[in-house]
């Protein structure tokens, strides 16, 4: 019986945690909050079938002040019941194909890949304190791994990695902060999937990175507390469901 | 013979890094060019004793158009040749008491800390080109290393960890990039220092951290592209020379 929301449902990833979250039974998620910034005819389309289990709000995740009003109108859906998870998917990635020299973007992601996290998490927070769960994921990438960035040194998107290494220092904050309380927030690298931002030419498919995310986002407790989780896929190597380094 | 340029050498360690590359030999060091938001007596009354070895120029981190305007004044001062070393110094610390929810100060200090250092690097990158040693040492700090952020928990700053962390991320991005053409790009812990920033209850003087500081980037070669170097400072067991976790 517990409640979700998920921001930048509109499509991708978002869209796929959605609609497996709500092809589980009542007894195991009872809402799914899923949000966009605009329209969606795939979420729509879920949301209709969904018997009222799936509610769209909009909320843009560049725009603090469209966030605490989409936490007024999910806090009025939950009947005075607390959210369960946050799963804060939304984020761009944005390339700079003649080197990091000539980024431009920087700012840009950093607005949607941080600073949106943060203002959702903290509007978000008072609800999921009420919550039981109270559980955040925050959608990383191994790319973003300092550690590892001669790896991925040929993916010309600087600003992506550079801002989702912001986002994992930025969910060791809040996890720190709020270890007392039995939360646990962690970074989730879903693999590399055919999404409009992950390209046709990736390693998996959306339903297999939303599978593998949502069994370490149900497996995860305080043990996984400011840590850097990584999918598990039979048949890869690379997603050996292994803690990725910062 | 060596030409270095420190950003936000008004006060604290960029101020001290300038003077005691100004005490050394010209046949080690020809020029300091120490640059500056604003105007800093003592930074003026360091140039005017050095018989144009210290040359102040205005450069504020957070406007490109100043930085722009900057490399042209250094380029001309330079006659031809090129700059040898760049110190990305100037940064800021802001605070969050009351934890990292309520923190509204990542913009800015992302801006200075992140951006300021992306901006003054790309301007600064044709004349480090035609310089001889190619390094650049971009002053952070072990509070921004994700790995040990339990460790500096108790500090409350999260905006100013969050930024560090990117800024850590952007120095590796840099290293990849000019790898091939003899770079040595590096982040540089200088250790807790007595400075406005620091606070005087600090580990170490500002002499001590600028000594330690340069005895690295002296030290620093192709071999060190990409690192996360930390100060020597005998008596000090978190001061140990040895490279920070990301």
């Amino acid at each position: 019986m517990a409640s979700y929301l998920i921001t930048g449902a509109s499509r991708g990833l978002g869209l796929e945690l959605a609609r497996q979250l709500a092809s589980l039974p009542v007894s195991e998620v009872s809402k799914v909050f899923a949000t966009a910034r605009g329209g969606s005819p795939g979420l729509e389309e879920l949301a209709e079938k969904s018997s009222g289990r799936v509610v769209v709000v909009k909320l843009d995740v560049t725009d603090e002040r469209s966030i605490k009003q989409a936490a007024v109108e999910v806090e009025a859906n939950l009947d005075g019941k607390g959210l369960d998870v946050l799963i804060n998917n939304a984020g761009i990635m944005q390339y700079s194909p003649n080197g990091v020299n000539t980024m431009d973007n920087l700012t840009e992601s950093f607005t949607s890949n941080v600073l949106g996290v943060h203002w959702v998490t903290r509007a978000f927070i008072p609800l999921l304190q009420k919550g039981t769960l109270k559980k955040v994921a925050n959608i990383s990438t191994t790319v973003g791994s300092i550690a590892l960035a001669r790896s991925w040194h040929l993916m010309p998107a600087p600003a992506y990695k550079i801002t989702k290494a912001a986002l994992n220092s930025l969910t060791v904050q809040y996890a720190l902060d709020y270890e007392k309380e039995g939360f646990a927030f962690f970074a989730l690298a879903p693999g590399w999937l055919r999404t409009d931002l992950g390209g046709e030419n990736a390693d998996l498919s959306v339903e297999q990175g939303a599978k593998a995310s949502l069994e370490k986002i149900f497996g995860a407790g305080t043990e996984q507390n400011g840590q850097f989780l990584k999918v598990l896929v039979k048949g890869w190597n690379q997603y050996d469901g292994i803690n990725s380094p910062w």
